[in-house]
């Protein structure tokens, strides 16, 4: 009886043929469908298979923590060792400039940034999963980390009165200013450290798929406008005091103009002349790419040059030029960082750890689907978690993935971490050997590597015009994080921005799209009356469609959209009836009185028709027809009125909800929607849904929705289903109507 | 050549025939759907109609904004007149009880209650929509108006040293507190007054549908429980201080506790004594409902004879039974609010606007629907507000429709606001001529009507049971609402929970159902395959469905669960290819070292088959069949690697992906399912979409989704499209092979 064939009609065009009978639920689940027994496993089997200890599942565990078990024993040697070892020298050689340059934004002196790029990264060769990612110091993570070190120790802590033979002044006490915001940073880290542990071991890494591309991008170009205006006092040698928190950027903008005038012209030019140079480097790197073996490395080059430039003019004595200072040689022991000041630093130390995270973490999936290999984000939060918990120890800043260094490792030919482990053995050698050489060298140019690096930020600025043209939501995402990052400083305005993006998927619910659906003829499909040409609508028939799923936050406007798409409004239809027959009845009294003497039976009739009110309009038709009395009284009365009396409340007789898009459900919506099935029930238009999944089905049940009008066999697997019941069900309606009328001329 | 023909079959059961040729997007775009042309409305033509001005339009501005207007000129006044009277002298009777009772919640002298039952019931008449609800006192909102009063006014602040001879003491100035607290609530009430005026002009009314109804139970239920806290001391006559702000429930309970010694046994008793007698009416009046004319009106029965007692017994000389007191006799004469303590209160005054709002509209709704008309959200706002804001000059706190109330006004007849109108002139005489007569009134009294007022309340913790059947999600809300107010108050709870509930949102489209698909064979209809018996799969296609749209936070958990369900995840395979191409060439140099001397030829071929890697495997395996070399080379190698290398790599030929639960898609998740698309084709695995709204299509293309591997020959209309065409390519496809080794061995 039934046939499904896939196959060639004649003219060899593959043909799409079902026949079967129309299902609806009642039919579906009582005697189509059997659903498979299934026998739990009990909760004792459960923890049993939870629990099993065996060696297998040991290493696994190990091999997990460690990954560097996985891939150390089998390093095959002559293949990588020398991509590795060049990949390693090149990246090394960008730590250096960098870590020192970051440290500046991190507000701790710039030793601390070569001991950030040293323990972490060596740490990380052993935890990370990622094998092309290089873990160091990056700009965004820096500047959060100053950001909270001047707030937590600000200059105006820190003056100290100074006799000066009779007169005392006051003066800024760098050393110990500086002292206690490393040990602000410090104690961040060690923070940060243990948040990303704690959700790397809960295996809560998908916290960082609520940092949403454009989320990401509009943060880092905020992130980037703030590090600019920080590098500004650097470049053009002014000194003003950094500040935090909202509005931060203006305040610091205006400190930096207000001083505008005591500028440092060698300053400025020796910053402007570098950043020159290294644009062009970059440039240059990056046009040729594929012929240079290894990129020129442009930063160590100014770094090296200047440093020997000012070394020799005694810049600093001279022009007043601000250089780096004192750089200690070698290592400091290991210290418990200062945890008192923790309470005051926590939301900070999530956010950054959030960052750090989904920083590194993208960085890494972009390589890992490169190279076809896997990363594991829990495992990543873990070796980030460690590598700074451990780290912090030694005195370092939170540290992530850079996008710059990354690169430079993989194009140079780094396959495994062994080339991120030498960058750190080479930023080792000069912490213990040639640190002091670094002395002499001008901030200024360490602002303008800081300043170069943020081109590629800048760049982002271009995602306005390509996602106004994409999508408008996303586009508010990205000026939302942007703005309030912007002004409201880098926490904040993460917290401002994951909160409404958030929101903006509430909004997606809750501003769908509502149309009417015709068939395109012959097919069994439907789509948008409104939108296309060949979609045809059926006589009395609705098919209403809203690409949303129905809870209380949109269940109101689900109901109102259906009842203005269709047309069908029942308590404007009732009303109008009520009038109408409230009209009717004072007419007839009216007549009565005129006619004086009515007979007590046909009164009675009509009073009782008129209190029915709420019948089946169509069966109280054929009632009225049938009934002799009313039908003389009606012959009576004026024909206009009388037609608009007797016809159907509304054109439409059945509404078919299209389900398909309603993914779930809650209890405010199961009741909205039974409601207004029994407000049409009320006016004779029958609600049908089609295309529920099996899954929102079972739900519906345990919510009580069938039960009272609402039965399975108003519901239908799909809506070609559903119109064709719907159209039998009118034409066997009408058939009867005429029969009885007929039967009764007979 | 198609044709769907709705009709019945020999047995008489309603067919479902369609046959027409299988489609894909390509087609369908260029082909079978033509947009419809349409002019859009110029900017000039559409503000015209915006700011087009007639009479008509401003008669209807306002007689919506006084909907008084339109039925009281139509006030049937035989017909409606008696039950309104009866309705409102009912309700009158009433307020006055509540309106004292719920005056000290507030935290303000009784008076100001009865004035609150007053002025804005008044208003209401001319602004409201709803004919049923009676507006007035309320106990939630009295108790939120309460905590702010008490917090910006607390006792602490009016001691004062009084003189008493030498010694000097410490005084509670109560009066100088309490007319503090009115100052705050009055100000609080001009501001919940403004925000929900704003919120109704500016056509707000949605921000309700936050408040969903397991929210609003919890809540009210946690505020009954900050009731019953606050009334304890009435009850037991402990003079203990009020607390407000988080906690505050525990630390009044620890105060009581604390002073339980000083239990007033007289007070006890007499407040037991109402509590018992008041309950026992309530039932009566449940019970009877049908045979009682009115209400028994026990509470002001209950006010009349304890005020006598009080004033017969002397009880506050007596026995030191704490009693209303004062209640001047008159109005006060109208003052503006002291608007010094808005910005200390403005967060309070939002969260009690949108309580107040959403209480009014919820009963407002329930009884159109009961009665068959309808009320405007956005005007039950502007009522309110105004009703607020204008009595807040008249010394009033906020006032919004109690259940209670509305169901006495509803069940004793009343048919318009006129009912609304007497109640509200009921008290007004009572106001002015004989309000001091309850000063004897023993304020344990009004803390037993209070009490069992919030019988109704504490019944919602039924609740809890019925959501744990019906849903989990909606009964977390219950109990986080519930929660969260008990313990944070009712102003952080409220945020807490409206947080709470959004986020649940975010978490069931992050946690959706995945499922593999399979036929109910013949009839073109899909579902899970593991839950039914009669789903079957195709060999070689699965069917992956998930009750989600793809966005930002759940693309990464699409992708996997995919990979995850169809078990064929293309990084492993990929992995696992080149391990066995690795094996394998490492065999065949060995075997060629062994052999010496090997035809530089066939070296060449091995090397570029191995170097290639990602082709399309079925194609290298025809290649490789077809090439006589290698054909030759494998046959001398062991013979089981050589099967495993021949294999194809998966023995999934066709993913297709159910897209008719995608609403909507962000570009994070257009980008995932393209690279998930890119991914299979390397392993020669064919994806497929099927049933993308239009709406998603159009979406989907301003994506920049199709392009490179993505076509919209992809994307079919439905499952079974999709299913029929794999099977074609497929059959085809294994033609073709077999023609062409034919061909080779021909």
């Amino acid at each position: 009886m039934d046939h499904v064939t896939p196959g060639q009609d004649a003219s060899g065009s593959l043909m799409y043929r079902v026949e079967r009978p129309v299902y609806h639920e009642g039919f579906i689940q009582t005697q189509l469908l059997h659903k498979k027994e299934r026998t739990p496993k009990s909760i004792g089997q459960r923890l049993k298979e939870q629990l099993r200890c065996s060696s297998e599942r040991a290493k696994s565990i190990l091999f997990g923590f460690l990954p560097i078990l996985t891939w150390l024993p089998s390093y095959p040697v002559r293949e990588y060792l020398f991509g590795d070892v060049v990949s390693g020298i090149s990246t090394g050689v960008m730590q250096l400039p960098q870590g020192l340059a970051y440290a500046m934004l991190a507000a701790v002196p710039p030793v601390y940034g070569l001991y950030s790029s040293f323990y972490p990264v060596l740490l990380y060769t052993f935890f990370g999963t990622s094998r092309h990612i290089s873990i160091g110091t990056f700009a965004v993570i820096s500047l959060m980390i100053g950001g909270v070190a001047v707030r937590e120790a600000p200059d105006s802590m820190f003056y100290v009165q100074v006799l000066n033979g009779t007169n005392s002044s006051t003066v800024l006490d760098t050393e110990a200013r500086d002292a206690r915001r490393v040990q602000v940073a410090v104690a961040v880290t060690c923070m940060v450290g243990i948040i990303q542990l704690a959700l790397g071991m809960l295996r809560f890494g998908f916290v960082a798929i609520y940092l949403t591309e454009p989320l990401v991008r509009g943060f880092t170009t905020a992130a980037s406008v703030h590090v600019l205006i920080s590098q500004l006092k650097y470049l053009l040698g002014v000194k003003t005091s950094r500040f935090s928190g909202p509005l931060s950027a203006v305040y610091s903008v205006v400190a930096v103009l207000k001083d505008i005038t005591s500028t440092n012209i060698t300053t400025l030019l020796m910053g402007l002349v570098c950043i020159v140079f290294l644009y062009g480097v970059k440039d240059i790197n990056d046009r040729f790419k594929k012929k240079l073996p290894v990129p020129i490395p442009g930063e160590i080059i100014v770094v090296i040059v200047l440093t020997g430039v000012s070394y020799g003019m005694q810049l600093h004595e001279n022009y007043k030029v601000d250089v780096v200072g004192t750089i200690p040689t070698g290592l400091l022991p290991p210290v418990v960082p200062d945890l008192s000041v923790i309470p005051n630093v926590i939301t900070d130390a999530v956010a950054i750890a959030i960052v750090a995270f989904s920083m590194g973490i993208s960085l890494a999936k972009t390589f890992a689907l490169k190279h076809g290999y896997r990363v594991d984000g829990n495992q990543e939060l873990i070796a980030l978690g460690v590598s700074n918990l451990a780290s912090s120890f030694f005195h370092t800043f939170v540290v992530t993935a850079s996008m710059s260094r990354s690169l430079v490792q993989e194009s140079t030919g780094g396959k495994t971490q062994i080339a991120g482990l030498l960058a750190s053995l080479v930023v080792l050698l000069v912490v213990l050997a040639i640190g002091f050489v670094f002395e002499p060298l001008p901030q200024t140019v360490l602002g303008a590597i800081i300043t170069v690096n943020l081109v590629g930020m800048f760049k982002q600025l271009k995602d306005i015009p390509a996602l106004w043209r994409t999508s408008k939501i996303e586009l508010a995402i990205w000026l939302v994080s942007f703005i309030a990052s912007v002004l409201l400083g880098l926490d904040y305005g993460l917290l401002v921005a994951i909160g409404f993006a958030i929101l903006t998927v509430i909004y997606r619910t809750q501003s769908p799209k509502s149309i009417i659906l015709g068939q395109i003829p012959d097919t069994g499909l439907y789509c948008d009356v409104e939108e296309y040409e060949e979609a045809t609508e059926y006589k009395g028939i609705k098919i209403f469609h809203t690409n949303t799923s129905i809870y209380f936050a949109n269940s109101e406007l689900y109901v109102s959209a259906l009842k203005e798409k269709t047309g069908v409004d029942p308590t404007l239809l009732l009303a109008a009836r009520k009038s109408r027959l409230k009209k009717e009845k004072k007419r007839r009294k009216e007549k009565e009185a005129r006619e004086q003497g009515t007979p007590q039976e046909r009164k009675a009739v009509v009073k009782l028709d008129v209190e029915k009110g709420v019948t089946h309009e169509l069966v109280g038709e054929a009632e009225l027809q049938k009934n002799g009395h009313i039908a003389e009284a009606l012959a009576d009365s004026d024909s206009e009125e009388t037609c608009s009396f007797l016809e159907p409340l509304s054109p439409v007789h059945s509404i078919i909800l299209d389900f398909t898009p309603v993914n779930f459900i809650d209890s405010v919506g199961a009741k909205a929607i039974k409601s207004v099935i029994k407000e049409y029930a009320e006016i004779d238009v029958h609600v049908f849904l089609a295309g529920c999944s099996r899954n929102l089905l079972e739900h519906l049940t345990t919510l009580n929705f069938f039960g009272g009008k609402v039965s399975p066999e108003q519901v239908f697997p799909t809506i070609h289903d559903a119109v064709l019941h719907c159209q039998h069900q009118e034409a066997h309606f009408s058939d009867q109507q005429e029969g009885g009328v007929r039967g009764e001329a007979e």
